[in-house]
């Protein structure tokens, strides 16, 4: 078992990655703290894995609720039926929240932590390679609304959370594939050396060599965590972990959710990220292609969709990474290293945008 | 103008009060950190002093909405609205939202400003004595469910509480009856020489002396800051704030929200909670008539609804103040003195809220 600590004070908790963990009732059961206990999951996690997980909570008084599955549900809606199901269960302040699933699950489970009579504590089992390695890891949580991503949310921080890389053999290969972006996009924003060593092992990962995905799942917690303990509400440096994420989420937003996946817009993202930068002068062309293959070479799209690219950009506008100087954007310096860049101007931001070939600057 | 701090670490703050503030343009600037403003207020107080207030923000970008008004309106349905309005006023993390209006608008602009895109500043306008000396301190926001009041919020502290006690003038009699409640309990709960000197002056408060008013408001403050600073997130003491309010929210449940304004169930919810304390020989009978005859004085119910009452235990077993321990109770011990109680029998409850003739034990 490999574990990561994530220093956040008096919200430190630490992330257990081993093949085999969703059987270990001991782990989980230490991090619980009273007697109630609510399982979070979805209609396609809850056939393969819930009775797995309560066969360790027959201490507990225990209750389970199974969202629908897709990103198109993570709404305010559906976030509702959580505090209705803790309501009639007579959940007090001492219930954990225990999200068993994917990205969607544990975002909508933390922030229902987060609200339930103002803060309950929760423990993450994230079942996808996205929730792995991105939403598992900093205590972000939220809901969409119809206007835009992520909008509605709190940090919230879970007690632990507890990766098993063995329940990714029940991922449908678009989605082990789309969580590889978030993958290569802590390589590409955040070290060379992982990103070198990516683009060795992506096929071993793919099919899901545990021991390589043991390893690849710990570096990857490893970046991220030391970018939040050092910036737990996204005041500076935590926001390079947004690489390919602006332009990710007017892909989502514009396609309608669940149309796209996350990591896929994020994969189209990161390569128009990586074509705005080399048009800035930035980066080497020879950089940013080397991206754009590790992309294409995890079966992810390097080209944004042709429709609905005249919304773009005022959906841009509205994103998380404005501030009252403009957009700000995450733009590549070199393979390991990105950068927070602001006044970019229109016209190139256009240029990118409307790209029928992203890099083919040649 | 009287100033009384908050000392919260990086999250203190200043409550202003003083006759005239509403005009004092300076002091609402001084508190706003970007260039954008969403002022949320309702259909009652926008008319009164909505101008009033734009009049101060020629130089951002202000947006205004106003929400029906009423504790039936304090929705996650009614969130929404606010959050609609902040995207589509494309508000980025430097936005401020303006709370003004009574604990309604309060909480709900509090929750908004802890949620949209995960945390923004707010700044508190309140213009009734409830949210003057209560919803204003302390930095409890939240909506409620149908199946429990407060279950959904954060503790989200506002930078700065702006009280001027003139706006009560265009309050209605019955609802500044309703906030004496909250001035009442915290003389009862926390301070004998504050409940005495209530005593004397409840006349001349509800008649509006500005200068009584304002050292009312400034003793509330200071002694509901004094508590909050030594356990914000109630951990302990601050839950002898909610004297009387665990009876209370089961009055205002069971009678559907608005129909007894949450002053009045936390009025008769004291005389209840009075009466129990009486039962279980904690407190003597003469301190807790002096409580109900201040109660009366002020216009308020010292009976609850004869309705529901069947329900109210349901209800008070699924409140905020349950643990894996039962039920936790504030009491009197004397006044100026409460206490946290868990353990009451069923039966000695049952008492209490099943009685014809609260206090008329002799």
């Amino acid at each position: 078992m490999e574990t990561v600590n994530l220093e956040l004070g008096a919200d430190s908790y630490s992330i257990f990655i081993g093949g085999g963990l969703l059987d270990d009732g001991d782990l989980l059961r230490r991090h619980i703290g009273g007697k109630q206990v609510l399982i979070v999951t979805n209609e396609t996690i809850a056939p393969l894995y819930l009775d797995r997980v309560l066969a360790h909570l027959s201490d507990y008084r225990v209750d389970a609720i199974s969202l629908p599955d897709g990103e198109q549900y993570k709404t305010l809606d559906t976030l509702n039926l959580i505090f209705t199901r803790l309501i009639e269960m007579n959940a007090n302040r001492g219930v954990t929240l225990l999200a068993l699933g994917g990205g969607v699950v544990g975002d909508m489970t933390g922030f229902a932590a987060a609200c339930y009579q103002r803060g309950v504590p929760f423990i993450q089992v994230p079942t996808t390679v996205l929730s792995h390695v991105d939403s598992s890891v900093g205590g972000k949580t939220a809901v969409n609304h119809p206007l835009g991503k992520n909008m509605i949310g709190a940090f919230h921080q879970p007690k632990a959370v507890i990766i098993d890389p063995e329940l990714l053999s029940s991922l449908p290969e678009r989605e082990l594939q789309a969580g590889m972006a978030e993958v290569i996009k802590h390589g590409a924003m955040g070290s060379l050396e992982d990103f070198c060593w990516l683009e060795e092992n992506i096929t071993e990962l793919l099919s899901l060599n545990i021991s390589k995905l043991t390893y690849a799942l710990k570096r990857n917690c490893q970046i991220k965590a030391d970018i939040v303990s050092r910036d737990e509400k996204e005041m500076g440096v935590r926001a390079l972990l947004n690489f390919g994420h602006t332009f990710g989420h007017a892909i989502e937003n514009s396609m309608g959710y669940g149309n796209w996946l996350h990591g896929e817009a994020v994969a189209a993202g990161m390569v128009m990220a990586a074509d705005l930068s080399v048009r800035l002068g930035m980066c080497e062309l020879a950089d940013a292609i080397r991206l754009k293959d590790l992309i294409a070479s995890s079966g992810l799209p390097t080209v944004p969709p042709d429709a609905s690219r005249n919304e773009w950009l005022d959906i841009m506008y509205r994103d998380k990474k404005v501030t009252d100087k403009g957009l700000k954007l995450i733009l590549l310096r070199r393979l390991g290293h990105a950068e927070i860049v602001e006044g970019v101007s229109e016209q190139t931001l256009l240029a990118t945008v409307n790209s029928k070939d992203l890099l083919g600057f040649e």
